[in-house]
């Protein structure tokens, strides 16, 4: 099934993360496919100049392997992203404020690499392009109204409507980490009380945990990890707190759904390799929850495919539709 | 200014409520202005036959009145539409369940009136209606990115993004006042706990003020309309229930700035007549919560204009659009 409105072509995607810059290069086929041709990574320095600098020399590796044809180039980045490129603010990129990445990254791609053809330069909040990828090559492949949950350490969000990305008025929305769900709860560093992602998320669980009594089993601090490992070695204490994680994901869920009526809400990050643990519980929890259940359909609700490429595919797709 | 993607042309548009059906024709100038031609009133009968036999009257009147050209006729209903027009349940047309209003009202239409040339026929969720009245001719007028708050006895959406009316997969986007923000909270109808609509609604207004201590002013029960008059009268009390409520409508609408990053919430619906002893407040409030606040355009939140017929107009803007 080829992917509406999606063009045929080169492009080079790049994911830029706390840790790591993963680039791919891409052909998207006149028939819809998704093929990548080329990746390369290079670890993310500190500072927003040499973030930029390694972003332009990714890039000019996987232009060159392909002969150096002309391409559009697209780039995910984390946090407040505005529809011309300027990044905000970042969770993961400590000091990184104000940062045009869109003039910037050109400037340093002609400097390094006069020779590059760039036919256009997208910048996306990195959870929009997790979602771009669900749609083009993954478990919402050519749903046109999709959600997408990433369940990390916190939760990111990035929708899909009418087949278009939906980056909101300014670049900000899909913030579904910060829906407030129980207004006298924890304190969010983000200065609210009780927002979604802290309970419905990796950190979550591991709150939820300490919360139930639960602690770390070489001492330290307790991560989701341990709990998903206590759950699947039968630890009654661990199931208990997957079970209440899979309603705090359900409560976001039903929300995501009674606003959005997707057809399609996508589960990715970290925590989905344990959805076997969770998933199903959470299923039938959104179905008993949603408004008028008995009255319409549902949103299927689905892990996303597992590539490691997803974040950089997705930039690569934004860059192709742009 | 005009409204981007407004077709001219003659409408009619229906705003089906609880106790009245009200019809208005309309006419789209070329410029994008919206002027009323006619409107014509009935009462809401019982059942879902005599419903539609309503509305083709009204309909039929509107159209004679105008000499009997071609037009379009949209229709705004509460509840729960499919994107193809059947209403799947709703909360003010008891009994009323799984009526294919499209198909029965253009067959009640030919029916009644065979001279009548319908060059479109839409039904539609009366909040979407509302939103797109906004959007044509009220506070959010041309504004691409909106959503719509109405503020009655529970709380509907609406949903403009790109300018044009966002429906959801199936066409129940938008519920807005189910979404849970407390999950420990008071007990929806709808089945779950902590609705929104449980607090920030008129018969929100009422529950904090009953569980404030308040009582009715001459006994019975006590209504958002006792609380408004006490706290206009300076009773401190009143003034308590509606600085809660200022801050429930705050949670909430702070959820959708982060979930959909509109340009403007509109809020109408009855409770707005009172909206200066509580929007001061809400705004305020909204600003310190936003997600990322200090780094990010706020959306603007503005009060609906308070047209009678703005469910209408609504409707038939979403003919004219259709």
């Amino acid at each position: 099934m080829p992917v509406a409105h999606l063009p045929a072509g080169l492009v080079i995607g790049l994911d830029l993360g706390g840790t790591k810059c993963l680039g791919v290069a891409m052909e998207i086929t006149p028939a819809g496919e998704v093929e990548v041709r080329g990746e390369c990574r290079r670890a993310t320095p500190e500072g927003a100049g040499p973030i930029i600098d390694v972003m332009a020399e990714v890039a000019a590796v996987l232009v060159e392997d392909l002969g150096r044809p002309p391409v559009r180039l697209g780039v995910g980045v984390p946090g407040l992203i505005t529809r011309s490129g300027v990044m905000r603010a970042s969770p993961n990129l400590p000091g990184v404020f104000e940062v045009d990445i869109a003039t910037e990254l050109e400037t340093a791609v002609r400097a390094r690499c006069p020779w590059i053809v760039l036919e256009g330069l997208t910048v996306d909040n990195d959870a929009n392009c997790a979602a771009l990828a669900e749609w083009a090559a993954g478990a919402g492949r050519g749903v046109d109204d999709l959600v997408m949950v990433t369940l990390g350490t916190g939760i990111g969000g990035g929708i899909i409507l009418g087949g278009r990305a939906y980056r909101g008025s300014h670049g900000f929305a899909g913030e579904f980490g910060h829906m407030v769900v129980d207004p006298l709860g924890d304190l969010c560093p983000c200065g609210q009380r009780g927002c979604w992602e802290r309970y419905a998320s990796g950190s979550g669980v591991a709150r939820l945990a300490a919360a139930a009594g639960m602690s770390a089993p070489g001492g330290g601090a307790l991560r989701s990890e341990d709990v998903v490992a206590a759950a699947r070695e039968g630890s009654p204490e661990a199931c208990a707190v997957m079970d209440r994680f899979a309603e705090w994901l359900a409560i976001g869920l039903v929300n995501i759904a009674n606003l959005f009526d997707p057809e399609m809400i996508v589960c990715g990050g970290g925590l989905v390799a344990a959805a076997d643990l969770f998933l199903p519980a959470t299923r039938s929890r959104c179905a008993e929850l949603l408004y008028a259940s008995a009255h319409r359909e549902h949103p299927r609700i689905e892990v996303a495919s597992s590539d490691h490429r997803a974040g950089a595919i997705g930039a690569a797709v934004a860059a192709a539709m742009s």
